[in-house]
């Protein structure tokens, strides 16, 4: 196995690399001073390029070769055929993309983005709209590298969601738009919840104190992370020893914090939860956007907005909070936290909402790659889709096409997918860790999370990369991924939240 | 100047990799996990590896033959001249060395610098003993690298204090030991200063308030800079807008991280006040070890310990913690905070004493890179030595030849002269600043530290490594490096202190 450790040790340089990169983009959000901003975007960048440069010698390529030569009688699970595997795939996609075109598209990305915090606060959609028009246009041209494609839009959604064409995706959310619609005309002919419970004053470190409590409960090893406040909340990993969240904090709400927290937590555990032995290799990593997203929203929102996490936590948030929630009854609180509301806002949305406002994007993206939609006309045509898909009018840019950072941040396509096929999975895994370990809801009932953790840490975070999405939901699941546990899911929440009649869950949907 | 573009592009990139590695062991020592330290160790030295090849690379020498023929014919102190004058002198002293030097010497590092900081606390020298003998053979190593020295310390020394050698680093050290003992002696006769006044319970929150108010009027720039807590304090730099320090704190010690804040905030003024135009170059950077400490000596102590400074922030010192030093009298607490004292601890040591610590580890070090001193022998030798020169036992080798970290992260030789250096220089250029601005003495008993910050950053700052510490001290005072401003400096705050006579100064020194 002379090639192969030769290129493990190739990939651990990259590796060192590109998670120096992740640092300096941690330090970034978090405790840089504003002087040092923009040196360190130039830093970022030659990290970044250093790792691309090194990763796409053609010294790899030929080691890929021999170690693949090396690796041929191993079987398809064996960890040394799955690095080989997975680092070839990284390596034919990072090699089709020209050093040239990576450099071109960082320093249009690290302009746009410039851009775009000045734009979105301002409401001035025309001052990114040439930008975004040099976005589609480096967007297509890294599509182009990969000849043979489907769908433009394929390439870009395969680097996030291997295994995913934009036929595939357009299927399911077809598929799901069709079944979401009439739970959400269903409840928005009920009264709106009443949520002013949680839009209560909050001192902020008792909100931090909370999230914490719960996400070591969740088994988030201190050790091995640590949390900090950012502007926009995210998880990053610098090593397995070392895998960090942040969140933000809203003082005028009492759990806006707390589920930042326990999303980018259900992402942390993921990778706390990746085999020791993958360290410094490509397989140190979730495997895929969606399957990582399924993670987030599990803690998140099938366990910590569930009514039976609550029965445990909720006499301790009081404690926590007793003169906002002391009068607050359980139920009244668990309605709050899962108020349906048609909204503007995309990461204030609830879970029945959510996806419409993930399709909508999806569906914008494909169409500007096909040339079917110019971006002088993206800010009218979210509008006129906003109000017809959700019936709320869309009153400026800043709450449409501005809010958020994608598509002023990368290529337009390939992204926004991924949270809606996480919120199919999470279900889908949830439901068979729940089949495995039937005890887990009272277990959750009751505060405790080793066994549901301990099933999704064997059965898909120690595998990091080693198996596609495709292969982990078969294996875990026993089948492909379905909408079925999802919509069971959501049904089985909302409807007796919002006293839903079996008949609404199937009405005919006219849009 | 093509050849200088393209010189300067590829020492930007080099640049880089030295920042983010520098970013990276910031981290290591302020927020990182425990979990991330075997990964970051790995990391770092990988930054620190690529940029060294990079630097030694054979192209780079090519450039820099280029860009002295298109720099010859302009004025030695134009700005283009110094940066290929001072990249040569890095990239010669950088590519004699062998990459496998640099990596031996970087794992034995890790490996020595985990061995002291188990050794230390248990007082074990014997453990580090085989390892130190390793560092000595590599620092011998890395001194054959540049063959006609006159002493093998010459390198070394001439790392970080480019100019000085042994031969002119003892003579001067044997001057000022000359000097200093009898002064020494003379205090020692004295009644022992009670320092009990600062010696009392301060909380932390408050001790950093104070200081953080007290470097903004230095002037240190928070918009480029931030203090973070730290075991052992150092400052550091990203970039000319990203120049930190960091701190720690005893509780049970009022001025003790005030002090410290003090010292690492003189080096941050040094590199804040850097010509912007310098960034990413070799330039930005300070010009030598003793130059760097003489900013920190400066500002901690010729300003910081001074009676003028604290006619004016006495008063506050007071507000903020009126129960401690309400009825504590000014000169009590002036008296308190310049106490001598022979002592064990370097760090600790009072203004008097510091240098004989210097000189100690000195001259051990040159015998021991002579071959005259066996690294066997070396913790006997400094408890003879410490006892001969201080007049008191060492009862540990914890509190002995293992307190300063120095010999057990890098190479014997070549750091400590540094330190007397810059306490030399500070009053050299503290008495230059003095004599251009005689209001300056004023001022700081009016708490205004703008001028002396303007004449230090015009004079020494701005410059960065452009001239050598020899040039600049020519250019700023006048003259050579000179001991007289210094001895004057002590002696007119200490024979005040003490009730010294004139005729104590230079009493016949026995030793």
């Amino acid at each position: 196995m002379k090639a192969l450790k030769e290129l493990q040790s190739r990939l651990l340089e990259i590796d060192d690399l590109n998670h120096a990169a992740a640092l300096l983009r941690w330090d970034q959000t978090t405790y840089m001073p504003p002087g040092g901003a923009e040196a360190r975007g130039r830093q970022t960048a030659t990290l970044s390029r250093l790792a691309h440069e090194k990763f796409t010698d053609a010294a790899v390529g030929h080691l890929l070769d021999q170690a693949q030569k090396e690796t041929a009688s191993l079987p398809y699970d064996s960890d040394e055929a799955a690095l080989v595997r997975v680092a070839r795939r990284g390596f034919d996609e990072a090699a089709r993309i020209p050093n040239s075109l990576v450099s071109e598209f960082n320093e249009h990305q690290a302009r746009i983005y410039q851009a775009w915090t000045v734009a979105r606060p301002a409401n001035d959609f025309a001052a990114v709209q040439p930008l975004l028009e040099k976005t589609l246009e480096l967007s297509r041209r890294m599509a182009a590298c990969f000849p043979g494609h489907e769908h433009v839009a394929d390439p870009l959604i395969g680097f996030s969601d291997y295994g995913m064409k934009a036929s595939s995706v357009r299927a399911l959310f077809a598929d799901l738009r069709a079944r979401l619609v009439p739970i959400v005309r269903a409840v928005a002919s009920r009264p709106v919840t009443d949520d002013s419970c949680i839009r209560q004053h909050a001192p902020e470190a008792d909100q931090l104190a909370f999230g914490l409590k719960v996400i070591e409960r969740y088994g988030y090893d201190m050790n091995r992370g640590r949390q900090d406040k950012t502007h926009h909340p995210f998880m990053t990993k610098f090593s397995l020893g070392d895998v960090r969240i942040t969140t933000r904090v809203r003082e005028d709400e009492i759990t806006d914090a707390l589920f930042s927290t326990l999303h980018e937590c259900g992402h942390a555990l993921y990778e706390q939860g990746i085999s020791p032995s993958f360290e410094g290799t490509p397989l140190a990593t979730g495997t895929s956007s969606g399957v990582h997203e399924s993670q987030s929203r599990l803690w998140e929102n099938i366990v910590g907005r569930s009514r039976g996490f609550w029965e445990h936590f909720y006499p301790l948030l009081q404690a926590q909070f007793p003169q906002q929630l002391k009068n607050v009854p359980l139920d009244t609180y668990h309605r709050a936290i899962n108020k349906v509301e048609r909204s503007l806002i995309r990461v204030d949305a609830d879970e029945l909402t959510y996806n419409l406002h993930v399709m909508l994007r999806f569906d914008l993206e494909l169409e500007m790659l096909e040339g079917k939609l110019a971006v002088k006309d993206l800010a009218r045509t979210w509008r006129e889709r906003f109000e017809a898909d959700f019936g709320i009018p869309v009153p400026d840019d800043r709450r449409g096409v501005l809010q958020d950072v994608h598509w002023y941040a990368g290529p337009i396509g390939g992204v926004f997918q991924g949270y809606t096929l996480g919120n199919i999975l999470s279900a889908q895994f949830f439901a068979a860790a729940s089949k495995a370990h039937p005890a887990i809801p009272d277990q959750i009932r009751a505060g405790e999370f080793g066994v549901l953790r301990e099933y999704l840490r064997s059965n898909i975070y120690q595998h990091g990369a080693k198996f596609t999405a495709a292969e982990l939901v078969e294996r875990v699941t026993g089948g492909p991924l379905t909408l079925e546990p999802y919509m069971d899911y959501l049904w089985n929440k909302f409807a007796p939240l919002y006293g839903l009649r079996e008949e609404e869950r199937t009405a005919v949907e006219a849009h």
